[in-house]
């Protein structure tokens, strides 16, 4: 029920940002307080308890789930920043897009040996992002084997490209070319 | 006591982005859940019951409080992004950094005639951010009358700028030099 209500509230723009494309808008989300506190509800329903250390977030929308539910699972966060944004010591991880490469990076300092990192995003499309933002994590010796987001598009295949990595992915709703 | 274990706290960065400049890394709040929940705790504080609609953070670190906020006070978040990130009808607002101009939007149906909307970020410095986000929200027919921040650079005189544009702000603590 509570699924069914966060997708109802998902805003599609069509044609954007080209042709031919549905964007699934999650901004429409966050302005609605009923369907944002569902989706961070549900997310500490499911990841409660499995002793998780840290929570990462990708920059920018990943820090809009990602901040609330490490406020409520009573952990830390970790942002995963575009190039230069970190003050301190990085490491980097680049990764390809549709067209051309992007640059994520991570604070040397914020991931110790052993700590069990949960990623969250807004949204998993091709799984590209979420899969370079766990190798940076795995480079600082944190294990990464869960991935939470609120929207899914099960048919850019990022579930089996992230299972492929060793990491398990949660949607809190899917919009399959309807 | 609170606020002094915050500040302790945020990590100081000499020579960021560039000499002379010492930069304050909020990101080390972030790290630490008990500096983090804290920041949540008194903007809740210093804020509930005002009567706010709606909670407006700005790109990219303005998200990283502004929605544990909203979602902590029970009413929307408003994502105020750099161009070209928000994928319905926008209204945009350009304002001067320090060296060139940068330009924010808003989604023009995020914000309805007299909305009551607080502003969230990480950092005062010179209020510019605030001054544009404020703007636009007011263009939409929003209230804009008090902004919170984690940490406040009073040298910088934002507190200042933004009094004379009808702004109250509010920070958790101030750095001034030391």
């Amino acid at each position: 029920m509570t699924a069914e209500y966060i997708k109802s509230v998902v805003k599609s723009v069509p044609d954007y940002p080209k042709p031919g494309i549905m964007f699934r808008d999650v901004t429409s989300v966050l302005e609605d307080h009923k369907a944002f506190s569902s989706c961070i509800s549900l997310l500490v329903d499911k990841y409660q308890g499995m002793g998780f250390d840290k929570i990462a977030g990708t920059e920018a929308r990943g820090f809009l789930f990602g901040a609330p539910l490490a406020i409520e699972m009573g952990i830390g966060f970790v942002p995963v920043r575009k190039p230069n944004k970190l003050p301190r010591e990085v490491v980097s991880e680049s990764y390809e897009l549709e067209y051309g490469m992007d640059t994520l990076e991570i604070h040397k300092d914020a991931i110790q040996q052993g700590d069990k990192v949960l990623l969250i995003d807004d949204l998993l499309a091709t799984g590209g992002t979420i899969e370079a933002s766990a190798k940076l994590i795995r480079a600082l010796g944190g294990e990464v084997e869960h991935a939470g987001f609120v929207i899914g598009l099960p048919s850019l295949k990022g579930h089996e490209r992230l299972s492929e990595i060793g990491v398990e992915s949660f949607t809190i709703c899917d919009f399959d070319g309807e």
